[in-house]
C-alpha cells in the first residue's frame, strides 16, 4: 500500500490459493437434507438435492479451471505492480460470489434471474482475468518470452469465454436450459483442448 | 490450461492441502446442540449428538489417511501432466462430498441410503486415487526409482480399499452395521501396517 | 511460548494468510436467499439482499487492504519477538470479528448500534496494526533501512485511519450514512495514493 | 502410509496451520444476531451475545497458544516418524472439537455439562500435545540440542496445563465459574512467562 515495495507474486498466489480452496470447498455445505427423513421419503429428499448437486459439480469444475488458469499465469509473472494486485483482488471478489450464485441456482433452478446472475458473476470473473492477463502481457511483467502467437490464442480463448458467459446470462430470458448448456461450454472448451495439447507434447 | 506449462507438483499439493484442511475441519460445524437445553435435558440433547460425533471421528480419520496417502504420492512426483492434474481435481471433488455423506449419516444413521451414498463417495475417492497412482506409475512421472514390489503392494492395497468401500455400499441393503464396520476396516488397514512398517525401520 | 525461539516471520505470515483468506471468503455465506421465491417475488427477494451485498463488498475491500498492509510490513521484518507475535494475534482476533460486524450491518443497516460496533471493530484492527508497526519500527526489527520520512508518512496514514474509524463509530449516533461514508474513506485513501505512487516509479 | 517415506515436518506444519486457521476463524460464525431487532431491542439482542463473544475470545486465545506451541515444537523437529504423524492428527482432531465446545458453552453457559465437556476437550488437546512432545524428545527427533533443563521445564508446564484442564472439567460439578477461571489460567500461564522471558533476552 505504501508503495515501498509491491507484494511478490508467490504471496498473491498463496493467498489466492487459500481463498479459492475455501470457495470451492465450503459450497458443499449447501448440500444438506433438511432433517431426518420419513422411512419412504429418503429417496425423495435426496432427489430434491439433485439440482443442487449438479450445480455444485458445475461450479467446482469452473472454479478448478479458474484456479489452473490463475496459476499458469502467475507462474509466468516476473514482477508485480499495484494494478496487477488490484486486478487479482477484483478476480477473487467475483470468484467469491460463485457460491452465492450456485446457491441461488440450487434454490431456484427454473427462475431466469438465478441463471442471469450466475452468468453475470462468471462474466465478471472472466473479465477480471482478461484484464489481469492483458495488463501483465502489455506491461511485460512476464518471466519468460512466450510467443506472440500463444498470447493471441489465449486472449482469443478468454474473449470467447467472456462472450459465452454474457450469452448465458442473456439466454436466461429465453430458456434457462440454454444458459445451463452455455455455462458448461466454457469448462468443456478448456478441458478438451488441454488434453489434446498434452498428447502433442 | 494453455498447455504452455503444467503446474508444478508442489502447487497442486499446497492447494489440495488447503481443500482437505477445510473439508476435515468444517464438518465439525454439524456438531451442534439445537439451542439452550432444559435443565434435565442436557445429557439427552448431547446423547442425540453421539452418532454425529462418531461419524465425524470416522470421517476425520478417513480424510487424514487420504491426506497422508496423497502427500506420500505427491512427494515422489517428478513431473505433472494434464491428466495427473485432472485426476487430482476429481479426487478433491469426491473428497469434498465426504462432509455431505457424513451429515447424511449423522442425520439418518439407520437409513440404508445414507450408508449406501457414503460408501459410494468413499469408493469414488479411492477410485480417483487409484487412477491417479496408476497413471503416475505407468507414465514414469515419479522422482525416485521405487521397487516394482513396493508398487504392486500399494496397488493391491488400493484395490482392496476399493472393494471394501463397494462392499460397504452394497451391505447397506442388508444391514447398516455391516457397512459401518467396513467403513472402519480401511483406515484400520492403513493405520496398523504402517506402524509395523515403521517399527521395522 | 517457551521462549527458546520465537516463530520466524514467514510462519506468522502464512498463518495470517490462512486466517484472512477464511475471514474474507466465508462472509459470502451470509448472502443467501431464504428459500425458493414465489414467481414474482424473485427480484424483491434479491433486492432485500442488496444491503448485505454492498456491506460484503465493503468488508472485502477493507480486508484486502489490511492483508496488503500486513504483508508489506511482514516482508520487511527481520526478527520476530514475543510482543510482535502477540500484536499479530490481537490483529487477527479483531479482524476475525469483521464478519460479525458485516452480518450485523447487513441485518440491521439502519440501526446505529450496527455501525457503531462495526466502526469499533475496524478501529481495534487499525489500533492493533498501528501498535504492531510502531513496535517493529521502534525495536529495529525491520530487515531494510527504510527512510524515516517513509515511516512517518505511513504512521500518519495509520493514525488518520484510526481517527476516521473512531469518527465513523461516533457518527453512527447522528446518521448511519455518515458512518458508511467514513467506512469507505479509509480504503479509498489507501487505494488511490498507491496507484499514483506506482505511476511515479 | 506405505512406509516408504514419512512426511517431512514442514508439510505436517503447513497442514496443521490450515486446520488451525479454519478452527480459529470459523467459530466467529456462531456470533450472530437472530435477525433484525426491534428498535429498542438491539442492545438486548447484542447483550445476549456477550457470553458467546467472551467464550469466543477465550477459545481464540487458547487456540493461538496451541498454534504457537505447535510451531515451536515442529521447528525443532528433525525427523518425522509414523507415531509423530498420528499424534499430530490426534491433536488436530481434539482441537477441531474446540468450536463445538465453544458453541456449547455459548448456548448453555450455566449448565455444568458444557464446562465439563469443554474442559475434557482441552484436556485431550493438552494430552495429545504432551504425548507428541514426549515422543519427539524421547526418540531424539529434534534438530537441535536443547538443554535437558529446558525440556523438563516445558514438560512440567505441559503437565500443569493437563492438571488444570482436568480440574476445570471436575470443578464444573461444583461451580461453572471455577471452571471458567481455570480455563483462563492456562493461557495466562503461557502468555505471562513468555513476556518475561523475552525481556530477559
Amino acid at each position: 500500500m505504501t508503495a515501498t515495495r509491491p507484494l511478490p507474486a508467490n504471496r498473491i498466489e498463496a493467498f489466492s490459493d487459500g481463498v479459492i480452496a475455501i470457495i470451492i470447498t465450503v459450497m458443499v455445505f449447501d448440500l444438506k437434507v433438511p432433517g431426518p427423513s420419513a422411512p419412504d421419503a429418503m429417496w425423495a429428499d435426496l432427489a430434491a438435492l439433485l439440482p443442487r448437486f449438479l450445480f455444485y459439480a458445475m461450479s467446482f469444475l469452473i472454479l478448478a479451471i479458474m484456479w489452473i488458469n490463475h496459476h499458469q499465469l502467475f507462474h509466468q509473472v516476473r514482477h508485480v505492480d499495484g494494478r496487477l494486485l488490484w486486478y487479482s483482488i477484483a478476480l477473487l471478489f467475483w470468484m467469491s460470489l460463485i457460491p452465492f450464485g450456485t446457491n441461488l441456482l440450487g434454490t431456484d433452478p427454473m427462475r431466469w434471474q438465478a441463471s442471469f446472475l450466475y452468468g453475470l458473476i462468471l462474466f465478471m470473473c472472466a473479465l477480471s482475468f482478461t484484464l489481469l492477463r492483458h495488463h501483465v502481457v502489455q506491461r511485460g511483467l512476464l518471466h519468460e518470452r512466450i510467443s506472440t502467437r500463444a498470447h493471441v490464442r489465449i486472449r482469443n480463448k478468454n474473449i470467447l469465454a467472456l462472450a459465452i458467459y454474457l450469452a448465458a446470462a442473456g439466454a436466461s430470458l429465453v430458456s434457462v436450459y440454454i444458459s445451463f448448456a452455455l455455462f458448461l461450454a466454457v469448462p468443456v472448451m478448456y478441458v478438451i483442448p488441454e488434453r489434446i495439447a498434452h498428447q502433442d507434447e
